[in-house]
């Protein structure tokens, strides 16, 4: 292979289509952010819509901003600006409440479209929370339930006509290993069993097509790829087909049909809103759409493209100038396989990571090997990807991470 | 009685220990914020919390903000800074999620400590929310459990040794009526039941005793009397006996023993933690926190002198000057029983409320008859009292709302 020189990498910044959308963003100087994959860096625009959704609408609307400044519907129109990022419909989607919540929403509400069926199939090595959210949603429900853990490459043998939910990540949290939505939705409807896809690590980083992949229900987190904010708040999708036949647990008066008749008794509202629980967090929620607004009015092919570009990139470059220093690349090296970033792993792993950020290169380091770096298009460049690379190999050299201060014991990473 | 004038108003005005606390606090000019109760306004420096969090801590420090900004301990801490409030210890209490998704927790950790029986008590007149949240959860539990609604009167008759639980909410939202705490949670002990309570219309409003009554759980909102912003999250109590011994079913990574260890199953943390659920929104989470500092730094026994002074007076003022125009006071009269609003019903209550924010006074209307207004210490001044009721008088005696645009068919209130 022809070698790749910082110049070339300076070539393809010249010819990137979607190097306006950099200009969106505020980042520290001296900072290549590799962490967008986690807490995506600010927009811009974030400060002026805080102030004006704090000073402007809280402070001198006030209550009245409900109404006039469209908070009561804000979880709605957020959602209608999303879904087209995730092959959604407007009317399918809404922005509210914790990743974890809205994952017991759609697993209860899966399992309610499926009552003869007692197991759902996870990936048990899936960023945990989705797995302890439907655990304790199993034990909760009292009636021989069944969560069943299966890897990857077990995932077929596991999906049979005894499942009533399958419940998956689309790409993996450390690995960023794609899972491929329409062959397993696919087999998922075939033994008559629900699809639920979560798209935390996918949502704004590649275009996902739930309606072309007859998705029943996913979520996914708008704090990572959409740049909404930290812990901004997660989506919620329902296939208009199954909106008003089943109903989600988490019944609060924002998904009742008449919110404000307060009625005594629960009744459910028959579209999404029935996928909301009660009042939200406004200030959050309304910084959020800033995000997604960007993600939204870019090409999703083009984020992907590049996205898909700088990965193959950065593992060009480790390969080209890192061989020597024992990094795996545990990622695929198929971008068709790949999500968004690049996972190394380093017995060293934890004090190189220490290195590179005190070295202007944020990545991060998940127990107990793994150096994880999101490769994300609106805001990198693929002199970034040189630049962080340089960095990588600098430390090693030098052997910089070995110094004292970079291997001090971290409490939370 | 003697007749109260607006000097006598200014008067208390004058004498007011917490007045003080008026200057943490913008509102638009004439205005007379009587909403409160339903959505606190400003503090002054909730948007320099706002741009700290947003510019600062997002924008430059990106995601090592959530050890070196405390945003991962953020629920706690903002947790133990509201715990005196309310009668609650340090590690007893954390702020996070939406009111309606911890009650799902309080009651279901109720229901677990008192596993052989299956009946919860509530108010049926309730804000709803809790009710239809309380509904959805029995309905997912599946197992013979029983929601009984009563009536304040009917309560202690209701309250008997087949109930599990008994949750109430303290301060009614439309009356304003305040239960007994200490009287209700004897009773429900007395039973073998475990007692919860709602605190959304009393936390903040007035000197709240939990553990003084021993009460096992409760909840929460923070958007009201405590001025944390639209939507802000709200609180959950475990009493410090309980924690340990039995977990709440919204099981995600927050609530984890070790959520950094990833680990593939859930091992509830023994603490409040188990409380949480998974990451939150940090903007709304610490705008927040400039809201509960200034209750937390103000005499509680003060706030409710001031806030039952306040309500006496607009009860006597509307009894001095608008006794002839069929208003009828549905809150209690005696302030020991009331929480920090006061209700008024009347056939046109709706225009009347119109006409009255039209002017100035935003107080607000619940159907089909009521008119809140919210007596809130922190911001209201006894003249404030004088001219909200100076200004009802004027739009009753001239009629001003029967004015077309005042009777406009309202969407939402």
């Amino acid at each position: 292979m022809t070698l790749i020189t910082k110049e070339y990498c300076q070539e393809l910044d010249n010819n990137d289509v979607i190097a306006h959308t950099q200009q969106e963003f505020t980042l520290p100087k001296d900072t290549i952010y590799m962490c967008g994959n986690s807490l995506g860096p600010m927009p811009k625009n974030a400060m002026a819509k805080a102030q004006e959704v704090v000073e402007q609408e809280w402070g001198k609307s006030l209550i009245t901003s409900w109404n006039v400044h469209g908070w009561f519907n804000l979880c709605q129109s957020l959602g209608d600006r999303l879904a087209p990022t995730i092959g959604a419909d407007a009317g399918e989607v809404v922005v509210t409440d914790a990743t974890g919540l809205n994952v017991t929403k759609v697993v209860a509400a899966g399992l309610r479209l499926n009552p003869t069926r007692k197991k759902v199939v996870m990936e048990g090595s899936n960023f945990p929370t989705d797995n302890y959210v439907v655990q304790g949603l199993l034990e909760l429900m009292n009636d021989d339930y069944e969560l069943v853990f299966a890897e990857e490459d077990e995932l077929y043998d596991v999906i049979d006509e005894s499942v009533a939910v399958v419940c998956l990540t689309q790409v993996h949290y450390k690995s960023g290993r794609l899972l491929d939505m329409k062959a397993i939705t696919e087999r998922t409807h075939a033994v008559g069993a629900i699809s639920i896809w979560d798209l935390c690590h996918s949502g704004g980083a590649l275009p996902v097509d739930l309606n072309g992949c007859n998705v029943d229900l996913a979520i996914g987190c708008t704090y990572k790829y959409y740049n909404g904010g930290p812990g901004s708040p997660a989506f919620v999708f329902m296939a208009k087909r199954h909106q008003g036949k089943v109903q989600q647990p988490l019944t609060g008066w924002w998904g009742h049909a008449a919110p404000f008749a307060f009625e005594r008794d629960y009744r459910p509202s028959e579209n999404i809103d029935q996928m909301l629980t009660g009042t939200q967090g406004i200030i959050s929620l309304a910084v959020t759409g800033v995000g997604i607004d960007i993600t939204a009015s870019t090409d999703m092919n083009e984020i992907r493209k590049k996205s898909q570009a700088m990965g193959d990139l950065f593992i060009q470059l480790v390969d080209q100038e890192c061989s020597e220093f024992g990094f795996e690349v545990i990622s695929p090296r198929d971008a068709a396989r790949r999500g968004s970033q690049v996972a190394l792993t380093h017995f060293e792993g934890y004090a190189i990571m220490q290195a590179m950020i005190a070295h202007g290169v944020m990545g991060d380091f998940r127990a107990p090997d793994t150096l994880r770096f999101g490769l994300t298009p609106l805001f990198l460049t693929y002199l970034d990807v040189w630049n962080a690379v340089a960095q990588l190999k600098d430390i090693m050299v030098k052997q910089t991470y070995k110094e004292a201060e970079y291997n001090k014991k971290h409490a939370v990473t």
